[in-house]
């Protein structure tokens, strides 16, 4: 095996005109990420010395997005698509210096495993090739192979029938070494139909001269594009099917399988309880004996081990729950972290908080983090006892074994152990409602 | 092709006894709408002169639904349900004086399609029966043609072995001039075992006579006749399969297609996002590029292009969101209008309300619109900030650039750029958040 | 047909390695309650006079699991694995004395029914085994039957060619006079590659003692056993199916069925409609004509006739709404009784409370259940109006036709007809928001 290092360069200039839509292609989401991330991912695996993304039709979109992907990712601009090895080419000036071995991946095909990924970058012939048997080879590339490996690739169009029998043909994913392609893809003419310049013409040139070529087989599953929206809903459910097959081979419970959609970076613990309908974005982590109830929407957020989270509960990004908490139904837990055993029973906003041990928040509580103009944090200290319906206007910090009276507007620091209210006195005016009702029925007549 | 005039009569005065239910089966949803509405939608892309609903078992029901449905729409009573012929009979009065085509369909029978019913107002024959090739003919009655048309129509029981190798068989849907309905239904008798007067003896009596009878075909799909909560059950999955499609193919993004539901008349712009679990009631538009998070519940009501609503939203009718409006988790807004820009992030709740652009709803807002009595409206201007939990005691008016403290019940009117404040001092008595919970274990033991 | 009493011992001691999880197999979930409690209700239709559980793996879990599905319900421990004919030896001292039927059934085998154990309970033969013809019989054990009976059960790896060619297959299931059991199950010896004692060799000793052997036959599906989670999934997928289909030919309207989750025990009645993504839990019934709209989640608890329930409501085990009730969106409703046609319509939690006849309670109302230590209740009476955000501090009651001012902390009594309100005055202070925003923004530079 070499160990060679590797650079990735992942097209992603494609319009995807196909999908009736005016955002790239590639940034059309899978499991909770957008397309090219799973290249990317896939990709990461290998460590790579160097990733180069080339973009094309939204090209400001595709380089915001990968730069939250994968921040060392370097973006090379193809101003006009005139093919996959015009593609390429834009992404050599990048590489310059480096000498190892570089993966030729596409944006739209989300589903090479790491795996054939690693036999690429391992493979010691000077181009590689990943093919696939087809179960209907339809309109693809051909894969001719020898007893000296790869000899040609030939066209659908141009293939004789004996040809067209060939089920081994190219999936478009090539690695070859850095100063291989330098040499060779200034060879690629553009003589064809479409005046495009085709990365499956750098095979033949190299084999011509007397480099070593060679085909790496993958499942066909892999190699699925993604063209159409209705390709992209059927895509989603296999990465879907597999997701929650997985999950169950790890022990997760799923209540109904069919209605858990995971993310691609998802993380279950064993005997975590998952509900039915429950909806992860990128970036959960939920531990072992974690239990997530129906109707439940979490994203960039981490649940311990015996905490509880639901039903109708909305974890967004940054909300961290240490074990044993609970948080109800009706309740919105931002950028907030609450320790151990802390109880969020109930209809409750909480945002850029720090709710300490055991803490009782009432029903229908909120953090007014928000003056208009700014967010600003709000403190909560252990064994606290927060009354329903109390407003904690933020910047401001209750103290530990302290308490707030139902309905108080907390726009001051409350001492450790003080009891904070602000309430007006309760006057009952006998007979008043009685008195008010029948004036309001007479009013409307 | 002719250009006459349209009648439609549609037959809905079965009772479904097989639906197991005390609601006519007309009146069964399908695409959020009743069944008889599939029907009655169709024929209106024909726009016809005249349209009779014939009702017989929970006749008032019906007419109470067709009425919202097709104002236009008049009602036959058929008390007694005497057969196909002669529930037809009982509309003609309504059609005195009419002298187009009338076609006659079935409110059981939601997915005969615009194209198949433009096809029968066209036809130049004198009475043309819609047939269909069926996968399996079954108990269907046959329909035997000749070079010049029908010939005649067999039911299943009186077939030979050569006639119920015939795959055409009869949908029972079938126009004719109003003319012809007018000599031939009176010459139909009820001499069968059932005792009942059959539409399907027409064709025959009509070609006896001299006139033309044809058939027209559709898909065996357009056909489908309800009659079990299965056989319902069915149908509404096919309806949504096919608006999912739709959907897809009209460049919508559904994350997941299975687990959005449509009514018959949602209409999504291309690039909007429609998450898992969103329930579209009827009258329900979403412009282009909007985004609908999971886990929502919309009827009667607009999203505008930008807006972002959910998860765990609910527009009831009358909510209008204007661009870029965001309406968050735990929200329900019903007959408001929401300007350019709105912000409702949490747990809030606005009935009868008007807000001005810019404005930001706090968490726990709610209009108090009901007074036990009437309901009232609140007007917000716009810029304005209100802050949470704040409650608008309607009818109220809360000026531009105004802002309400958090926990204020507002039951006057704010002036613009005013700050209304009803709100208790907060006082911190230091210890006694100790001291009490002490006394309250004490006194639980 | 016998009158025998009858006797149920259930195994449930296995560990169930292969469900990747530290809960013992049984009392993992399906259709909401424990695997263990299917083969329990089965059972109870039998009216059985003793009912065992052996318990081995998790058995303290096991016991109290058991305790609340079966209070009647004895345990048997079964200290080591040692087959199943060792486990129904640890039944048998609970059973001293008892002289009927005593039938076998295993705590991971949820689907046989009871129209299948009647015949068991009531067959005259000395042992009957329970077997079906499988679609595949793989594995099984073979039954070779013959004109009197069952002739012996053949193990597949024992087995020739021709008894592999049957189909009919042994379930494991057992019944047998307690005496035959007493008598033959010390016979048994572990003279096999697992060291083990097993049941299937009973029906043989029984036989060679001249005892009568019979074989009664029940649906594959009836026999499904969980061994992992995948077969856990699949039977769940199995469970709701039959519910679903079920409820259908009740005469209950799903309006999606794929998405309505059925407990063991839920009752729902005729015209009944039940929106998409509807959640039973354990212990709910509700009346025919009732409406659940889409998002909801209901355990423990009763909707009467006529009430609509959603969507987005949970109803929490000790709900109880009379007729006519509405409970909408983003309310929680535990151990509360509503009478008829009360409406609590939005973003409010009640627990622990009583609301009498036509009483309306606002937006944003809490029921202050719990002090930090305890629980209290509260108690409304009938006509009375709750203005929105009342915070009712149990223990408390308000009267009848009472009202309380949007926006109040209730911690007293209110009288019936009176009014209360506990809030302060509103003032609007002129020019001041504006002002502040602007501080605000050059606060924030």
């Amino acid at each position: 095996m070499t160990e060679k290092p590797v650079a990735l360069i992942v097209l992603a200039a494609g319009q995807g005109s196909r999908m009736q839509s005016d955002l790239p292609k590639v940034l059309h989401r899978l499991g909770g990420v957008p397309l090219v991330g799973h290249a990317l991912a896939a990709g990461r695996m290998l460590d790579p010395a160097q990733v180069v993304v080339v973009a094309g039709h939204g090209a400001d979109a595709v380089k915001k997005a990968v730069g939250k992907l994968e921040p060392e990712a370097r973006i090379a601009l193809q101003q006009e698509q005139l093919g996959t090895a015009h593609a390429v080419t834009q992404a050599l000036p990048l590489l310059q210096g480096f000498e190892g071995r570089v993966i030729v991946l596409y944006g739209d095909t989300p589903f090479i495993g790491p795996e054939t990924l690693a036999m690429l970058a391992a493979h010691p012939s000077d181009v590689v090739v990943l093919g696939f048997e087809a179960d209907d080879p339809g309109r693809y590339g051909r894969l001719v192979t020898g007893p000296d490996g790869l000899e040609r690739i030939v066209e659908y169009k141009d293939a004789d029938a004996a040809t067209r029998a060939i089920r081994l043909v190219n999936s478009g994913v090539l690695a070859a070494d850095a100063a291989t392609l330098r040499e060779f893809l200034p060879k690629i003419g553009n003589d064809n139909a479409a005046g495009e310049y085709y990365l499956t013409d750098l095979p033949g040139l190299a084999r011509a001269a007397g480099l070593r070529v060679d085909v790496v087989t993958c499942d066909e599953a892999e190699t699925l594009g993604i063209n159409t929206r209705t390709e992209l809903a059927r895509a989603e459910a296999a990465f879907q099917t597999r997701a929650r097959a997985q999950a169950l081979e790890d022990g997760v419970t799923l209540s109904d399988p069919a209605t858990v959609w995971f993310a691609l970076d998802t993380v279950i613990g064993r005997d975590a309880i998952i509900g039915q309908n429950v909806v992860f974005g990128p970036g959960v982590t939920v531990e072992s004996g974690a239990e997530i109830l129906p109707f439940c929407h979490l994203e960039g957020c981490h649940v311990s081990a015996g905490a509880t989270v639901g039903p109708f509960a909305r974890l967004r990004p940054g909300a961290e729950l240490a074990g044993d908490v609970h948080v109800g139904n009706f309740v919105e837990i931002k950028n907030s972290v609450l320790d151990e055993g802390v109880k969020v029973g109930h209809l409750t906003y909480l945002g850029d908080a720090h709710i300490g041990e055991a803490t009782n928040i009432g029903a229908g509580t909120v953090t007014c983090n928000y003056d208009g103009v700014a967010k600003h944090r709000t403190e909560i200290g252990a064994h606290a006892f927060i009354g329903s319906d109390t407003m904690l206007v933020a910047p401001v910090r209750v103290g530990a074994r302290a308490m707030t009276g139902s309905g108080s507007v907390i726009t001051q620091d409350v001492p450790d152990e003080a009891l904070a209210l602000a309430r007006a006195k309760q006057v009952n005016k006998p007979g008043l409602a009685a008195r008010l009702m029948q004036a309001l029925r007479q009013k409307k007549g």
